[in-house]
């Protein structure tokens, strides 16, 4: 057992202190590359003027250092000695303007910072243009030696690279959340605002913390009450969360509902294009900023899912849109408009259909036609957070309009977080995935950072996986998705990899033999789920409503568009243009001749694009019936592998964290075999060819 | 339209008066068999001595005749003249010794009654040994005037063939009924009793004219609240239904927690054989019956679907029953203890283990164990009221035990009385099935009828279908499981056409086209049903949890032991003792060998009973893949002809009785073309047969 001196032991064994917990440094192996700081550290300066937005930084600042160097720092109260500067590059403090070149406020970007550290120059600074950058950047450093991090000789720039650094809240006022894992809403319980300020702020810096600068704070699908959310009714208390986010330079968003203006009756219609509702709108904006000058915006679902929306009045989604953007506009206030728009009535029996196809025939003929303060949040994928799916074909598609890709940190189709399922690597290779668009290299990521098409706006946007959990995840591991979303959006150039290492350094501590154990489960973890559940990007095979656990005809006969076909001869779905619905189309050039060619489409998208005979074979040599089989045998015993990884490490890890995750697990392993069991029975009673290895299937 | 003058048209237009809405009798074609009744009707006598318990009786005949035959009954003061007498044998009536022969008491049993009606004598009379005996000879008088009955020259002695003709609801205190289908509980509500009193008579009033005498009123399922319903805190209430039951002849039930003794934290055990837990139980029968003098007894789901029960403390059910029935009997109480006893948490992949087995391989070795006030209450079934399944083999198992049937009225796996499902035609099946017992000729209901065996108790008992629905049912059609149920119970040599045909002309009026009509609708309607779910008793292939809608795989990888084991091969469950589960073997003589083969075994059971290829030819000439197809096909048209049917008949039903029944109809052909779709792809996907005559499977 490591030692935990210094920290508050109850929270760090229930995980609540998470990445922050600060963790004593251990004397460094190489000597004395922490030298520069041990002189600097222990004191810092920030001007009297700035002191007040700089309070959660330096605060932050010295309960890192003290918990992780043992040092208590001082405020310095002339810019003359020997300490860490903190101000903004025009401000009043002279450290900055001394330490800093010129020039090098021009390299960084509103939200980024410039950090120089040299214990020749006896100098340690942090520069930005804004109280996020400065608090960004003393994260940053504190990051840097809870990592092990070289913080000798530091000079460097900082900026992130997406302007959105989003959270997306599914919480309901009754405090139940929608696809929520890890207990109930923080924010909200039995239709009133909790009082619960305390976690709400240590939510706040945890997010901070890896950069989130935005955060929707209710579900999307907006409810009776929460309708009421933008009315005086509650907005002094909507209002009260935006002020503590403030303090973490985080601005709070609404989702609303499109027809909030009939709510109650007080008006007849929501159309967009009548002018009563126009005036509503406008109003309703003046009466939200009067209460939140720093209000963010809205997220929107419309017209999705039984949710209202512009259709009602014959009028498009930029009709939409642009209504409510227009009444934003003065104050600088964004729309966030949700692409996820299919018809879930669909016949099952009409194999012409494609929910994949959905979003963008519904939203591509719209390209170039909202305002500049519309933002369209597209779900990475054209089905929904499935383990494996395409990157959605509006990437690329769309060329003159404000994107966010909208990924999911809660594990909804990819084991509820009681499985371990590291995402980051799902997220790179969307964000790697090169459309084709305008030029070769045409990466996810230059779209929605805006760098391709020069847009106004862009960035990243996830659902979230936090509730009132002690542990914020439930799954201790889970946190590793959060962290690591927070860290893509701000640098997508991070690898899987760094991500992981850094979350178990600043999590676990030092220990090498953890270090290698719990990124290695991490870094599995992705393609073990996969491999036991549904198979070569077919999706689905889930229980409905719930979404937990293996049924594999589960979605097949149901109204939501989310098929297999699976028959006795063969399975998958024909997307082609030349045979099926022609969703393979929607691609750019190369993406859409490897999607349409069944021996060219890859493996692990096969029967996402094609229906093939079991008895076909894959790139790998492997028939689909025995691709299925192999998988499924090898994916239970390595979710059994990843539990013998953990025991392995009992010991070394606090015994509360230890022991909920072993829990965790357990259960992964046991429900990883009947996944195992289920799949492999459904194939092999379906197409009556047998395992070539002979193992049991029932 | 017909007429409706006398009626309260709402009441009857909602259904809300059902059976007992006594339409005006129509002139009648034969002439005079009204008659004697016209001159006699008119005036009825009872003694004042009787006349408080006789005034529900009084009252109903009042308002029958009254609506029905227009005639305001007036009350003879004075035992001289022509009237209805109405009389205990043994009272004081003088008409009653008058006007019946020496020995006709001595014919009838104690609920039963004897009837006279003599146009030439000028004689009316109704007399039995009890209250109850009287009102049900009052409602058989006017059901024989509402149903056109010969009432002429009337002679005859009406006994019930079963003691226990009872009604067990499945109502929950939050207002919620399990299973229920027709609105909420019109006894509780947010875990509150409800003042709904007239209500709750006009329900004992229904059911007294079928004649049940027991009523449980709360789930077998007792949650947390409803386990204090043998507490202070709620026997005021409890009794004040009694009370009003108690008006109709029908006693009151309550469902109990096994472990009440527990419920806060009273004693620290519920064990059976514990002495503290016998005194405990001894006090609460003492404190129950002084709040309800003639409460019935309790209803025990015990060690079924995680209820606590004595297997907890390693004692039998014997122990269990035995211990409460003690405590009750000093006060004539019984204890109707369920076989419901199965493993549902059973693994879907041993193929050994048996639901169907359970309940006889728990109760079969504690034959003759059971204290004389227990009384055993067994589904109709193995599993759990399937449109199809074989008798129980409890039924003739059971020797030295008393034995009640359980039925269920609710349509839980039926149509959800959202279809059509007219399920007297199945009980009568299950009551006239030859069970080989002792002797050739030992059907069901002579078994729970206590005659074969000279049980001390028995009868029937059904989950009911009511709600607080304006027309108790949901729909319309499914009051006829509700009437049917009653007069069964009263007498099983009634024809489930001849119920369907009292009831139509109760309900609808004499018009014989409606009659024609609606009883073939009826009678046809289980067949329909059948036809186009799961075939050939295999069961299930419902969606889990609620049970509506088509789901064939549902219930496949689950641990509630319910399989059909299709591959592409074949289906069914092997359950003959040769190599399968031996179920078939607990079967008595003819019965076992005829289950045991496969050649023999009714094709109506078959895939209950055996796995067989899908080419397996049926007795009927037809492959089982075929019936399948064949029967999907027909039954969904069939689902479309009765919608036909009843749309033939508008303007000869009343508007509101009409609409409420079309727009079921309309969902149940709209309904089964799903379930024929859905059955039909999954077995020509599965089986990849086609079908021969070449019809759209998807």
């Amino acid at each position: 057992m490591r030692e935990s001196d210094g920290q508050d032991i109850a929270a760090l064994e229930q995980g609540y202190e998470a990445w922050l917990s600060y963790r004593t440094q251990p004397e460094r192996k190489d000597g004395n590359n922490l030298n520069p700081l041990m002189e600097l550290a222990g004191t810092v300066y920030v001007t009297g003027e700035e002191s007040a937005a700089l309070g959660p930084a330096v605060k932050e600042w010295k309960r890192g250092i003290a918990s992780m160097l043992g040092i208590e720092v001082d405020e310095a109260a002339s810019p003359a000695g020997k300490a860490l500067y903190i101000g903004i590059f025009d401000g009043c403090n002279e450290g900055i303007h001394r330490l800093f070149g010129d020039g090098v406020s021009l390299a960084v970007a509103p939200e980024g910072f410039a950090i120089r550290i040299s214990r020749e120059e006896g100098c340690a600074v942090i520069g930005a243009h804004s109280y996020a950058g400065l608090l960004y950047g003393v994260f940053h450093l504190l990051r840097l030696i809870g990592t092990s991090g070289t913080v000798d000789s530091l000079d460097e720039v900082v900026n992130p690279a997406n302007e959105f650094r989003m959270i997306n809240h599914w919480d309901n006022f009754d405090g139940s959340i929608e696809r929520g894992y890890a207990g109930r809403s923080f924010f909200y319980g039995e239709n009133r605002f909790l009082d619960n300020e305390d976690r709400i702020r240590d939510y706040a810096r945890l997010m901070a913390s890896v950069g989130i600068n935005a955060i929707a704070i209710n579900n999307v699908n907006v409810h009776y009450y929460e309708t009421l959310f933008i009315s005086q009714t509650y907005l002094p208390q909507v209002a009260k969360i935006a002020g503590i986010f403030k303090e973490y330079a985080i601005k709070l968003y609404l989702s609303v509902n499109f027809a909030s203006p009939m709510h109650d009756g007080e008006l007849d219609t929501a159309d967009p294009l009548d002018a009563s509702v126009r005036e509503w709108w406008r109003l309703k904006a003046a009466e939200i900023y009067a209460a939140i000058p720093d209000f963010g915006g809205f997220v929107v679902k419309a017209d999705s899912e039984n949710r209202p929306g512009p259709f009602t009045y014959g009028r498009d989604h930029a009709d939409g849109a642009n209504m409510l953007a227009e009444a934003l506009e003065p104050y600088g206030g964004i729309i966030i408009w949700r692409c996820f728009v299919y018809n879930c009535k669909q016949d099952w029996r009409d194999r012409k259909m494609d929910r994949a196809r959905a979003a963008y025939d519904h939203f591509k003929p719209l390209d170039g036609k909202f305002k500049e303060n519309v933002i369209l949040q597209i779900k990475n994928g054209p089905m929904d957070f499935q383990v494996r799916e395409p990157v959605s074909p509006l990437f690329g598609g769309l060329e003159k309009t404000n994107q966010i890709i909208e990924f999911q940190i809660a594990q909804e189709y990819t084991g509820q977080q009681r499985h371990v399922c590291y995402l980051v690597p799902q997220w790179k290779e969307v964000l790697d995935f090169c459309t084709y668009a305008q030029e070769e290299d045409a990466p996810v990521k230059r779209i929605v950072d805006g760098s391709l098409w020069g847009s106004r706006h862009g960035g990243m946007a996830a659902v979230t996986n936090v509730g009132d959990d002690l542990n914020w995840t439930g799954h201790l591991l889970a946190q590793a998705n959060l962290y690591g979303f927070g860290r893509l959006a701000w640098n997508p150039e991070l690898s899987s990899e760094e991500i992981a290492g850094e979350w178990v350094r600043l999590t676990f501590g030092s220990d090498p033999e953890v270090y290698r154990i719990v990124t290695g489960i991490l870094l599995d973890s992705l393609g073990i789920y996969e491999s036991y559940t549904a198979p070569l990007g077919v999706g689905w095979m889930v229980n409905p409503d719930h979404h937990y656990g293996p049924n594999v005809d589960g979605y097949e006969y149901s109204p939501w568009g989310t098929y297999h076909y699976a028959d006795h001869e063969g399975i998958g779905i024909d997307r082609t243009l030349r045979s099926g619905t022609g969703y393979s189309s929607q691609y750019i050039g190369r993406n859409a001749e490897r999607y349409e060619s069944v021996e060219e489409c890859p493996d692990e998208l096969l029967l996402f694009f094609h229906h093939v005979p079991y008895t076909h074979r894959l790139h790998s040599g492997q028939t689909v019936i025995q691709h299925i089989y192999d998988t499924h045998f090898e994916g239970a015993d390595r979710a059994a592998g990843l539990l013998d990884s953990w025991r392995s490490m009992e010991g070394r890890i606090e015994a509360g964290l230890f022991r909920q995750t072993e829990a965790r697990l357990m259960e992964q392993a046991e429900h990883a075999k009947e996944w195992r069991d289920r799949i492999n029975s459904y194939f092999f009673r379906k197409s009556g060819i047998g395992d070539s290895h002979e193992r049991t299937i029932y």
